[in-house]
């Protein structure tokens, strides 16, 4: 049980780790703080958090658990904002799609305190933003992927753990470079093709006709590239080089494909359909089998 | 009201055109074939066909409605068998995801009896295959594109056009290349897209670790990479001109957003992502706003 919890950013994920925080009874209170007064405002209205702080630093002063909940563009001078406030039993955690670049930043804003920093990326989310769809459920039966560095303190890393199990997650732990490489190839990657897709699309004179036309697989294929654009540029940029690797297995595999297609080689290319097909088609989300070793 | 229809291929898509013919009171019996004797058989156990016929000739026989419902590289075939035992005022219609192709085995395989023949593409489907997954609802609220061709009698087409919609399907009418142009973009290389990506995971040694951290944006973007090998194989092969010609599209958009990254254009891609995310975050299935004109 934390006394108080520091959420800097009031957005759909800081919003709903709070909501779900408190629905567990994980904490007693929520000073809240986002870049907007009037989000801040309207967080404390919907009972996201109770008390609006002036600033990042007045948020986290006397809390034992701060959560980052900012774009991760903005890590390093959140971080530096709040240094002064973090105490030593402090547990500092982030929430950012990309972890090299968010524990650079930590390294460079939170200096002293880095041993409280524990970067966690919950892997959950939705195409809306905002306080207004926060949602205490948002994190039940989600993966959270914790990448603690060489100066976290251990003790802290378990406390992370225990308060994602606690709002209802299953936790995994890895390195940074791991993460962002798994992450550059899963999300980041489809991310950046969904848009590409759609753009490729809008380049055409018969766009609208296209879109009309559209189906189911038109649909879920490309859900993510309704995807928030600065939160997309930030990943994108901040994991460039994982993702465009990712994006030269995915050309290479697009290319034999194309060949078979174009050679009309037609046992080739149903043998690499069905590779796929039999891969994807018992995936199930969450059906790792992997246990967290916390 | 049809006497009689002839459903030449008891699958998903044949079995839920009878199931939905049926439950609108549309036909009064339905003849079905399967090439495989067994199919047949369960068709009929399953309440979705009538009678078993042994040979494709004989379920078109004395029938004044008949449905294609094979691969697509089994059309040309299929309309060879049927051609005697279709009638003059018969209306035959295919299922095929690609139109040139069908359209071109009608006029080798149906020779005089072209003007029967409405070609049909139903917009619907299910990752699962077979009789057992045969759905009354599979085409509500789905569209259904008709592309006759000359030779085509408007009568046909009016036909044609009352059966899917009372089905409950929405009907549109255009060229088969245009057809085939659109389901290119907005179906054809999505499937390619997937297929490509899934394989370009696959061919990592990380691939496990990978799919063990996919998220629910995973799961949207790569459904579609769970296809039937043989469908897909016909389908890109068949629209293969097409598909590349869209696949070039893609690779522009992409070699443009990758550019923006290894640049580190923040602006330029902010504005590529926001421009995707602005076509596809209004866009919802079905809101066409074109309006049948049979």
């Amino acid at each position: 049980m934390f006394e108080q919890l520091g959420l800097i950013g009031c957005g759909l994920m800081g919003g709903s780790f709070a909501l779900a925080l408190k629905r567990a009874k994980l904490v007693k209170r929520v000073v809240g703080y986002s870049k907007s007064p009037s989000t801040t405002e309207r967080a404390k209205q919907l009972g996201v958090i109770d008390v609006a702080a002036p600033s990042a630093l007045l948020a986290v002063s006397g809390a034992d658990l701060v959560l980052l909940a900012v774009p991760v563009a903005a890590s390093e001078a959140t971080f530096k904002a709040i240094r002064h406030g973090i105490g030593a039993e402090t547990l500092v955690m982030d929430v950012g799609s990309t972890k090299s670049d968010v524990i650079e930043a930590a390294r460079i804003g939170l200096e002293g305190k880095l041993k409280c920093f524990v970067p966690a990326h919950p892997i959950a989310g939705k195409e809306v933003a905002g306080i207004e769809h926060a949602d205490a459920d948002l994190f039940t039966g989600r993966q959270v992927v914790l990448t603690p560095i060489k100066a976290t303190l251990r003790s802290n890393v378990q406390r992370a753990s225990q308060v994602w199990t606690g709002v209802g997650a299953q936790v995994s732990i890895m390195t940074h470079e791991a993460h962002d490489s798994a992450f550059a190839a899963v999300s980041h990657l489809p991310h950046l093709l969904a848009f590409a897709f759609i753009n490729g699309i809008a380049a055409q004179p018969e766009c609208q006709q296209f879109l009309d036309l559209a189906g189911p697989g038109f649909r879920d294929f490309t859900r993510i590239a309704a995807g928030e654009p600065t939160l997309w540029r930030d990943v994108l940029l901040a994991n460039r080089e994982q993702v465009l690797r990712q994006s030269q297995a995915f050309r290479q595999s697009l290319d034999a494909l194309e060949a078979l297609m174009s050679s009309g080689q037609a046992a080739g290319l149903e043998q690499a359909i069905a590779a796929a097909s039999q891969l994807r088609g018992p995936w199930r989300l969450g059906s790792s089998t992997e246990s967290p070793d916390a």
